[in-house]
């Protein structure tokens, strides 16, 4: 998918709401455990139920690999239903991945030749050569990790240099010398909303990928104030406080109802910062 | 496994090598291909002709996603397979994974309590709560990414702060403050051989995985002379230049006298050095 193409996706559904599909058999209605693959159908279920409220998805492997080969096979089905049922919406494999050439080039083929997702998320630490080879395929995009949204992110991401550059600005910096803004976003979480408007300096055209709504504390509105630019330019996820908003046998339309409350709020924000 | 254990190990085998289970379907002789599953065929092979002469296996991951779930039952039987016939060899999943807490521990729920294997190396990014959750398994192992064999290692990675401290001194300091050296291994590429020495500065005592002999153009002599402390503390990978040392039917027991070259080499560093 082209950079114009979600643009035009996020301007016709007023939301840029992207739906994080972590799902966990330890969480889901219990009246789903008697079926063959659960997970799947849960994903089915919420997918149906939010797909006309956001622009992306967002399976994050690691809940899928926990469950080894049956995970694995409910992380496909997945892929190949929303690619079938809803082939607008982005598709973003949360995976974190990055290594030396020749191992980025084969989870690309992964993501990218056999599912045919949109996106990966890819962690920098590695460098230039172990992002690259995500960057070969045609209209498929690297989400790199900027600036996260978890404690953790001050150990290392804002480490400065002697200039008083941060890590997490020559993230954004570097990259740019590696790929266009029509083949990469960046990671920068909800939770970050003072160092946004930093962010938005460096990389004022690129999507962000903003994770850390809801569970983990960030607000909308100061996400869209510093981080929203003149084509939105962004993707707010939200995971838990939608898939697991019910666990009764309603889940699926709680879920529904949630992801509107949210593209409600989002198309206010469209109004307002766009 | 235990760190004494791993010592142990290496002492009985006079050997620190880690063999990378790099396993390509396009790679791997031709009549194994026929098989119901070549890659498992071909790793069972390898295992067999080389377990006498290493002390862990490390398959990395990219290689088995690339071929979805037939990749993921490969891995899986390739781990059982280790597990089972080869219960004293350490195992490590390559898998560069790290993300937020409750990301990590389903990988950590993945490789650990799943399959029972005894490492994963973890990228540093995210900080300290997306390795926590590692850490939390009893007698299993974090390998954290500090410096890299590939050329993209320059990029971050050598970062300095206003004091001349670097990013992968500082993930290396940092590090030691969430967990053990019976918990942690540190990723140093064996291109990084000038590091090596501030590497066992900082970290005196700690196991080192080393990638990069080989294909990539370390040697074992200068990784040796710079990183071996008193109980070894290196593990020395090597994935082509032995999985891929002959492609006719005899490709195992070419492997096995490729690894038994090493272990040989190994031998003598382990007396010279030791």
């Amino acid at each position: 998918m082209t950079k114009q193409e979600l643009t035009d996706q996020i301007l016709k559904k007023q939301s840029f709401l992207c739906i994080g599909l972590d799902t966990d058999i330890n969480k889901i209605p219990e009246h789903l455990l008697d079926s063959s693959d659960p997970v799947y159908e849960f994903n089915k279920a919420i997918i149906d139920a939010t797909a006309k409220y956001c622009v992306a998805y967002k399976p994050n492997l690691a809940f899928y690999e926990a469950y080894g080969l049956k995970g694995w096979l409910a992380f496909e089905k997945t892929v190949a239903y929303i690619k079938q049922r809803y082939p607008q919406i982005f598709l973003i494999a949360d995976a974190k991945r990055g290594d030396i050439g020749n191992t980025s080039e084969m989870y690309a083929r992964s993501f990218f030749d056999n599912l045919n997702m949109d996106a990966v998320t890819v962690a920098p630490y590695m460098g230039k050569d172990s992002v690259q080879p995500f960057l070969l395929h045609k209209n498929k995009w690297v989400i790199l990790l900027a600036l996260t949204s978890n404690e953790g992110s001050h150990d290392f991401q804002l480490m400065e240099d002697v200039n008083g550059e941060k890590l997490f600005e020559k993230v954004l910096k570097r990259s740019q010398e590696w790929a266009t803004k029509e083949q990469m976003m960046f990671v920068v979480g909800a939770t970050q909303d003072k160092s946004l408007g930093r962010v938005r300096e460096i990389a004022p055209e690129h999507f962000l990928l903003v994770p850390g709504l809801g569970a983990q504390g960030g607000s909308l509105e100061e996400v869209c104030k510093a981080g929203m630019n003149s084509s939105c330019g962004l993707l707010v996820n939200s995971s838990r406080a939608i898939i697991y908003a019910d666990n009764t046998e309603n889940f699926a339309s709680t879920a529904g109802k949630e992801a509107q409350k949210v593209q409600i709020e989002m198309a206010d924000m469209l109004r307002k910062y766009l």
